[in-house]
């Protein structure tokens, strides 16, 4: 494996370019792929087996890429697919974003005994208890608090600032509870609400310490191919190519909050492309070049 | 084609129970085929191309049940695919939800010259165009006040009630400009609406009519069926059943809302399944059977 391969980013569609944008910030001469299943997004309430049967077709496909790295950068995906993912596809490495956001949830919790640790996250992140599983592993004693924050989501891609009432009221109806039991530590494990970042710290007020997964998954992806001596080395070799599934204008603008730029015009790869298998999916790849 | 044939019903989700509820309550003895789009779920915001991608592939299954009628039940389905799918299918009755609710809307404006008709509804149906130009048809003169309400579906889906504050808020930022403009008559452009049909007509204070997609079209399906002949006269006939692309039990959770109780387990078709052609399509419905 070559440090000058891709990193490949799967996503439920738009939230995982948060981490994008991390990754970009934290290691600038890397080639990224991303992809969006704008087709099929959101996957925040479905189940673990239909999360998985989309990721497997999205891996097979990226798989073309020879990429060094997969990172699942979407909670629910990682939450309810990873394992199963990993298992079908043990010759390339691939990481999620629970496992980061539980560790750093950890570390911030400090020397506390038994510290209260908030998860916001979507249902089926929630219902998964990934991030209890993660946090129990490491700190059999952490008390959780876990709160599924469905509006969340529909807030952000309807594009409505921190600034609008409607995302301060759902943000105080979700924190309200979590600051009255006295957490100490709040992941936020849902890339989307990064987005809300600024106005969760005010609105916790000092009082509970945030955790953004996004962030801690892009430095567990630098650590990584740290370790696996895979860094790129190439100074020109900074560049980002997007792929989703759905071909509306609505990816782009999106994408530019969360990333801080309009990405160039993502390659369309629509869900029924992504059955086909061998032969036909390298010619769509070639076609897609 | 006989009277006891199913009528087949087709939404992104869960919103077209509300068709269905209104249309049980119109023709208690019809059998009844609902497919819900549960893993791809919603379309509110997706392109055309993908939207009449999915619904083709559903009705493909569903024609093997030879249904007398297929109905698509979403506002979303119904603006952006139904006259492509009506076409490839031209051998079969198909209507959808738009046409009824536009026809209702004029009927509801009366005599008055230039009535101002607002439509809320998903981002997408408000793109497609599809209800200015069934208005424009009928009423050229008529004026028109499109708003899509984008948060209402996810307020609808996390289950929260009238009273929620989260809700007053929203519907009031949604239905505010539409009263200060003076409109006549507001179409509810999503199945999804009708969940709040009694906060919406006290929010607006009588000064609108409101006319409600679902039973509009649930009206206007009883119509054609008596035209073609094909009222089922089976008083033992009325039988509903379910088809999901995802399985999480959420389906029926929050089918009991829109249908007033709880249905019975749905089948579970999922969107690998769909791709199936010809005589493994043709297996794959025996073995649901």
């Amino acid at each position: 494996m070559s440090p000058d391969a891709p990193i490949a980013i799967i996503d439920s569609g738009i939230g995982g370019l948060s981490v994008v944008r991390a990754l970009r910030e934290k290691l600038p001469h890397e080639r990224i792929l991303y992809f969006g299943d704008t087709a099929r997004t959101p996957y925040g309430w479905k189940s673990a087996e239909t999360v998985t049967g989309f990721v497997r077709q999205i891996v097979q496909y990226l798989r073309g890429y020879d990429p060094k790295h997969i990172l699942i950068a979407c909670n629910t995906a990682s939450a309810l697919a990873l394992a199963t993912i990993r298992k079908q596809f043990s010759d390339v490495a691939i990481s999620g974003v629970v496992e980061p956001g539980a560790r750093a949830a950890i570390e911030a919790a400090g020397a506390k005994a038994f510290p209260l640790i908030a998860i916001m996250a979507t249902e089926a992140t929630i219902w998964s208890k990934a991030y209890e599983r993660a946090i129990h592993r490491r700190r059999h004693h952490a008390r959780l608090l876990l709160r599924p924050a469905p509006l969340l989501v529909p807030l952000v891609e309807e594009g409505r600032s921190e600034k609008d009432p409607m995302v301060r009221l759902a943000l105080r109806q979700y924190l309200q509870p979590l600051i009255a039991r006295g957490a100490d530590v709040l992941v936020l494990g849902c890339t989307h609400y990064t987005q809300y970042k600024s106005l969760i710290a005010q609105q916790t007020a000092g009082k509970i310490t945030l955790i953004d997964s996004a962030a801690a998954c892009a430095e567990d992806v630098a650590r990584r191919l740290l370790a696996a001596n895979l860094l790129s080395g190439n100074p020109s070799g900074g560049l980002l190519r997007c792929f989703v599934t759905d071909g509306s204008p609505r990816f782009r603008t999106l994408a530019a909050k969360f990333l801080g730029h309009e990405p160039e015009p993502p390659t369309l790869v629509t869900p029924d492309q992504l059955h086909l298998i061998g032969e036909d999916l390298r010619q769509l790849r070639i076609s897609a070049a």
